[in-house]
């Protein structure tokens, strides 16, 4: 079992399997030593955690744990891109993170953290990433985040 | 003729002039093997086949054709990048899809197919890629969908 | 003094210390080539210049100025991440450039250029890029605007 795996078992995680896109399109692609995951929406069990806008509908706190499960997830579609080896990933490039929001609110960085401390949970400082995090009006099946990923993979 | 000529054609597909950007940017971008497209809107001879938001004032259908010709677009830009040579692309590796919308729609990916399905008709297993499909509010010259695309490329 | 500096000092631009990310990410990673460098918004001495959506609460034109403020911090953050030798930019690859703004604006474009004339105002055509300008109805600490970048390294 990988260090990856360890840490993942140390937190109490279990990667799903992986979530099927919801669409005609990938789960990941690997071009060159980059590996990108498609946006994942919050699904945990087949059900989405968290559905609307923040903050009328999900609370900053459900919204923060929804984009957790995102990565969560996204972290399970890249060890399947991977034929199960997370010891390939080097390490974390780049989060993209949309929340679905009420106009003018303003702690997308709050919310994003839920994917983005994840990542550094699980891999150090190699789960350190640089992210663009902003709010958007409407997300597919009316998710609450959806977050998008590119791993360098070896 | 390339076999991806071959199949535009059977398609029934004729590449119009790439459209020009509408500021100071370019259609795209070559780096190492990935060539990057710049966000495309759904002009058809010069005038956008759709705007406005989905549902209200366009209909999935209406956004679904816009985004398909996005992707046709999109090609047409890439081809002009190459030489005009598409037998350079190795594969679509990832589409961006924005959705102006009103706040709740969640169909986005029914609409992202639009640009989704029209790759893979073109370059079969190769046109699969990742995607990350959300809603906005506002889009270019009011817009109703915004494409941008990664090849990888020979 | 590299010839961008050169550039930088007759535009009458000094790069800011570059703005510490608001959460836990980093300003910047380099995979391969490729700089990318994290959704910046427009601080100026640690104060936004423009909160608020355009145009209800901000005009095109501060919007503009804002997204080239986000320009200038992105290129501060890519100095950092080359131990301050702006030499190493080949090119400008891309800019994801986000507008926060009321349903219906359609002119992200005139704001993005606020951003992309200053990469071409300093790189010349190695400032030339692909971008995605959109809409949305919320960002970070209300910001205006948001800008990401992916630069080419040497």
């Amino acid at each position: 079992m990988s260090a990856i795996e360890n840490r993942l078992s140390d937190l109490g995680i279990t990667l799903p399997e992986p979530p099927r896109p919801v669409a005609s399109y990938l789960p990941a692609v690997q071009s060159g030593h980059l590996l990108m995951v498609s946006g994942q929406i919050p699904f945990e069990d087949g059900v989405l955690v968290a559905n609307g806008p923040v903050p009328s509908k999900v609370s900053i706190d459900g919204a923060t744990a929804a984009a957790r499960r995102c990565a969560i997830n996204g972290l399970a579609v890249a060890k399947a891109a991977l034929d199960g080896d997370l010891g390939r990933i080097r390490r974390v490039v780049r989060l993209g993170v949309f929340v679905q929001c009420d106009p003018g609110f303003d702690a997308q960085p709050s919310v994003a953290n839920g994917a983005s401390d994840f990542m550094v949970a699980v891999f150090g400082d190699a789960g350190r990433h640089v992210r663009a995090a902003v709010g958007v009006n409407a997300l597919p099946l009316d998710a609450t985040v959806e977050v998008e990923f590119i791993f360098e993979v070896a």
